[in-house]
Parts: C-alpha cells; structure tokens; sequence
C-alpha cells in the first residue's frame, strides 16, 4: 500500500506559490514592526503543559491543545499561542532587561479545531508585545502597529475596523449585576456577543449572573470609560478613527485593561481579524517582579482571507531571474559565466537535464522564469551569450558584464 | 507556585542577540541557495506516523520521534526530518510540476535525544533538494552549493572537508561478505565507523555479515567507484576538492547512490556538520512515478558550533536606528515626525515611560541603538532636532529630511 500525499488534517503544504503569499505577508509584518523599534525573538514549540493551565482561556486548554508526554513522561504541548511563552522568557531575564522591551516573533501555533474558513489547525501568528510602559502611550503605539500593517498591505481604511474596549470597565459591570461564580465565565460569554443572537446571550448569561438583562443593557447603552474615550481622542487625533465597542471582550483570561479587535467590514467575510490587549499580571505569575504588558497577534490564515477578498494580493513571481539552457554538453565549462552572475546577485537555475532546448526554454516558462540564457560552445568561446526575455520575446546577445548591469 | 522560567530540556529560547545570530545563519542560507535558483516551499511540522515508517532510519522512527495520539485517534509525528514530506508534496503534484525542481526550505524539526555539544532536540534545517536530474550534475550542483554556503559564512577551504562515497559501492562491497539479514542494518553499524575503534565495528559485523573483515578490508582499501571517481575529478575543476570516503555511509535508509558529508577539520570540533545524497526511491513510496531525487540538510546548532569555533561569528547589532528620547509632554506632537522617519525607512524606537532624560538615553545605550534623537517642544517648533552618535558622543542638530539623508 503506498503512503497518503494528504497533508494531515486542517493543515496546510505551503507549494512555492503559496510560500511567496506567506513570505510577502511576513514581510509586511517584519517591515512595519521593525519600522517602530521591535526587535524578534522566538521560543521552542513546546512548552510545559503548566504553562497554559495558568491564563490561557480555559477552552483551549481543556478541548484545543495538542498536549502528549514525551518520551521521558514530562507532559508537554505544542504552543497553541506565544503569550505564555514570552512572558516565560521576560520573567526569566526580568532584572536584565531594558525597558520598554519591544518584542515581536512569528511563531507556527496550532489549536485542534474543526477546521472551517480561517480556522485551520495551525497558523503563523506575528505576535508583538511591549514590556515596561503603563500609559496608555503603549495602547497608542499598538493599535498604530495594527493600522501600520493594514495600511501596508493595502486595505483602505474603509475596509477596516478598529474596535476598543476596557477589561477593567467590563469587569465593574460585571460584578454590579451579580456575579454567581467567576467574571472569567461571564466574560466568555459576551466574547460570542457578535455572533450570538441576543436572546440566547441573555439566556447564557441567566447562568452566571443574577442581572444578565440589566448587565446586557448597561454594555449596550452606558458607553465608554473616560480612559476609553481619552484613547480614542488620541488615536483620532493621530489620524486614526477607532469605534469604542462596550460588548467587546477577547477570549483570553490574561487580559487586565485596555482590549482592542481589527474586523474586516466587508460584508461576505465580516469578522474579527486579529486584536490584542492589557495583561499585566503574567510575567509576575512565574515569580518576578511584575511589568505593564501590552500585545497583540495577528495570523496569517486570517490576514490571506483579507487579502483576498478585498483584491488585495499582489502578483507575486519566482525570484529566479535567469534559467540558463545548455546547448550541448557545457555543463562543466558553463559553470564559470553562471558564477560570475550568481555573484553579482543574479540568480540562476540551470538546466541540467540535457534535453532539446525547446524543452528546456519550456520548463523556464512553466516555473515563471522571465529570461533564459543560452550557454553553447560558441557562447562560450566568444564571451556573447543569448538571452531572450520570455514575456516580451525580445532576443538581445549580451556579454556577463552586459547581463548583470541590465538584470543586476 | 509560580510556573518555570526554564524552557523544555533540550530547546532553546531565542533572546533576539540570539535571534540575530539564527537570522544571520538563515541569511546566507537562503542567499545561496536563492543564488542557485531554489524556491521556497514548506509543510506541516505535524505529519501522520506512517510517514516515517518506510524509509527514515529505524533508530529515529523507534526512539527518538515525538510521536503521538491527537484528540481525534489520529496518529502523528512531529517532524524529525524533512525529506519525507518533501517527497509527500512532489509525490501529490507529480504530473504538474515542472522539473528539474529545486526547492529549498528551513523547517524547525525534533528529535527526543540525550542533550549534547551540537545535538539538541529541536534545530532549524536547511534542507535543498533537486527532483528530476538522474545524471552526476545533480550531484555536482548539490556539492556546489553546500561549498558555497560554507564560502559565505566566510570559512577557509582547509577548514573543512567535504567527504563522497557511493551507496551502489557500498551495497555492492556488503553484499560480496555474505549479508545475513538485510543490507540496511549493515550501513547503520558502517555508519559508525568514524565514532568507534575498529575491533568494536569488526564484532559488530559479525552480527550481520559472514566474513566482517575482508568487508571492512574492502571499504579501507579497494578505492572508490569509477562513478565516484569522476566526481570527484569534476568538482575538482570547479575549485572543488573532495575526499572519497569509501567507509561514508549517512545513517538514512533511502539512499540510493552517492552521498556526501562536510566535516570540521579543527581538532576541537572534528565531527560530521552535514551531509546528503541521491534518493532517487521515496517519491515512489507514495504510488506516483517515480523522479530521479538527491538533497542535503544542514542544521543551525552545528553550524553556529562552526562558526563559534572558527571564530567566524560576525558581529550583530540591533536592527533599531534611532531611539527618539522625548522631552516633556510630547507623545502624541511626536508621531509627525517619527512617521516620517519611519516611512523613509529608518527603524525608530521611542521612549514612552515619561522618565527622566539620562534614563532614557541610558535604556538606548544597553539596548545597542546607535543614535538618539531628541524631541521636545523647542524642537517640534523650529523643525531641528538634536541628534547623538552614542558611540562617538557626536551631537549634531538635522532637519528631519537631513537625518533621513544621514541615516537612511
């Protein structure tokens, strides 16, 4: 029986042409957070079980995590965030450090969920946090980062939106109607408010608290916090409008304070896209000596979906500039021209199958290959090569230095 | 109990001096590999068990994967190697693609093995490989590269050693001493013949073949292959010497033909770094044509060793610019000018703690940031900024457009 060519489940192979849409959305990322003095850092795969027992949301620990013992009986899971993994990192360097750490990673996560449309098991997720600042100046810089990026890939800021909200004033309106057990579980439920209809929040919410529909109309009506509304004045003023949102929560426990969501307007994929937050306490739960904490993250599944449902994909091509065709037996002897390009940062694939040139000219253009050079012993003996461009069909004969000054 | 800071035994994590280092390494993995016309491409880092059964090494598929159940019954494997799933992809688009294909990619994989110098259980992989090339100039092009790499990480010819040898020979040798099993089981025990005394690999063999002796008479003394031979004689008018290496074996099963393996030369450090070779049997495992195959992996860990040992460690400063010190109330009068900064692609950091002065120029002077500038209200209103070399102590006062010129 021959083996299965199915990736497993939910996840994905990343074809050359599907690498270059991750590789430019990486790059996206890398760009405008670097652009504002973030440094990269990254942490193993797996981390100790404990460490998401403590914060994550309890629905990810308990159904979502791809948790197994090693063989050495240590219990172990595969990071399904990297919020638990930097603040292990800081509190373990908490006296060293300079703040305000500005920190970003781009770490494979991965959840066990059914997957559906930007869900999948694992993703790539730009995580960018910011150790050290508790003003509200470090909630400006992020949700700048957030809009940095969306400007960068292009999306209108129609196509957006930016949602704030405060944890803290959520939590005053959550115990002023009668909690019954713990905020955490009241809080869960006014994360699916979006997607919930009313009745059924209000039926969810008779569970945990005594008040659900006056809890439930105080976040519909009483707005913002002065904090909220001071922010949003801020960021206005900044050039950035954000929609002060009372029923936003975000899933994690580890929130403390400010929270915000990016959600994409469009009405065929309306939906939150990214978002982040205030979690103040988690470097302290390894034992250090607490800092203010800000961060948010941002995966690529979601972004791709962005892109394309708002035309926003660029046409991406091979990075191959040059697929030399060997006529007749010159491999060896064009090895030394192919150098001299190859130095001067030019990159060339060579045929080296010696079949008929028309096949090989073929194969160029198959992989997208815009110019192919021909190497004969001719070529060779004179220095002058062919190069034709295979879009325009534009046939030129060039030496090296020729070549690199007009492909360099 | 506070949770631990430690990472899981045998990992890493990657504070960004460390990030830097990986960065630099991945770098100029990628230049010459990209210089050599290879595409990028990846896979999942789970894979279903079955995967690794058919040809990966018996050791590592027995003791050293990380191997597991997933929620759903199914079971997978984090990756150990690459070459599999690389084969699993071609093998699922065998028809479309278009050959000779070079695809490179650097996947993060894991194997559960007693901690040591240079093998730790998780590395980042460089791994190429060429599909569709059954003659010698795949060999040669693979050779080609992986001197290459070694060339721009900028180590001498003498400081390492590149070793070829054929598996044909090898099997043909093996088979003439009487085989009592299987042939695989031989190469693993020639596999390690560098690491142990002669008399231990002789006793070993007996297990396993009729007349160990004159088999390992036969690897030290009767030479290389004709095949291998000529090689060697090519690569060597390309500026390349190779050694031939008739006791090389590499401990994969799914070698077919010649592999190779680059060696340390320095006494302190003297071990394999990596190596490959033809495996022109796995894409067939998966019941696509078969596809004439060969490809090399080189890991981080052993690399950085090279490097550290070699005293070829270049020096890496923070990716930041500018660190813009603020005077007074002045966050948001600020952005103008920092965004210009930024969007004229200068790095900017800004310290938003509102401490004192000396703090801050201090917090730039630890995080390695070249330059301070200085923001107050007598600057925003006249357009000229105090700028500081931290290393020269050089002050100087720039327009914006001035410091973009300076800087960028």
């Amino acid at each position: 029986m021959s083996l299965s060519t199915q990736p497993y489940k939910g996840t994905r192979d990343f074809y050359p042409e599907d690498q270059r849409l991750l590789n430019y959305i990486m790059w996206c990322w890398t760009e405008v957070v670097e652009s504002f003095g973030y440094e990269q850092y990254n942490a193993p795969m797996l981390e100790p079980i404990e460490l998401y027992s403590a914060k994550t949301s309890e629905e990810i620990v308990n159904e979502q995590t791809y948790a197994f013992e090693d063989r050495g009986g240590r219990k172990v899971t595969i990071r399904p965030e990297m919020t638990p993994s930097v603040s292990r990192m800081v509190a373990a360097r908490r006296q060293e450090l300079s703040y305000p750490l500005r920190w970003y990673s781009i770490p494979n996560v991965w959840r066990y969920e059914r997957p559906q449309r930007g869900r999948l098991r694992e993703h790539w997720q730009l995580n960018v946090d910011m150790f050290g600042v508790a003003g509200i100046e470090a909630e400006l810089e992020m949700i700048q980062i957030a809009d940095a990026i969306m400007q960068r890939i292009g999306a209108k800021r129609t196509d957006y939106e930016i949602r704030i909200n405060s944890r803290k004033l959520l939590d005053k309106r959550i115990k002023a109607s009668g909690v019954k057990s713990d905020v955490a579980s009241v809080i869960r439920i006014i994360d699916r408010y979006d997607k919930t209809p009313r009745d059924d929040i209000v039926k969810m919410l008779a569970t945990v608290v005594d008040e659900p529909e006056k809890l439930l109309k105080s976040l519909e009506q009483d707005g913002p916090s002065a904090e909220v509304k001071q922010l949003q004045d801020r960021l206005e003023a900044l050039g950035i409008t954000v929609v002060t949102t009372e029923t936003l929560a975000r899933g994690f426990d580890y929130y403390t304070d400010i929270v915000f969501e990016v959600f994409d307007t469009d009405p065929e994929n309306n939906r939150a896209m990214f978002g982040g937050g205030r979690y103040d306490g988690l470097v302290g739960a390894f034992g250090a000596e607490p800092v203010p904490t800000i961060g948010f993250g941002m995966g690529d599944v979601t972004l791709a979906n962005f892109l394309q449902a708002h035309k926003l994909v660029p046409a991406l091509s091979c990075e191959t500039d040059l697929y030399a065709v060997l006529i007749g037996d010159v491999y060896d002897a064009a090895q030394a021209p192919i150098t001299a390009l190859r130095q001067a940062d030019i990159t060339v694939a060579v045929d080296s199958t010696g079949r008929k040139l028309d096949k090989q000219i073929k194969a160029a253009d198959k992989k997208g290959i815009k110019h192919v050079l021909f190497v004969g012993e001719e070529e060779l003996a004179s220095g002058t090569y062919r190069i034709k461009n295979l879009q325009t069909g534009k046939e030129e004969a060039l030496t090296i230095p020729e070549i690199i000054k007009q492909l360099g």
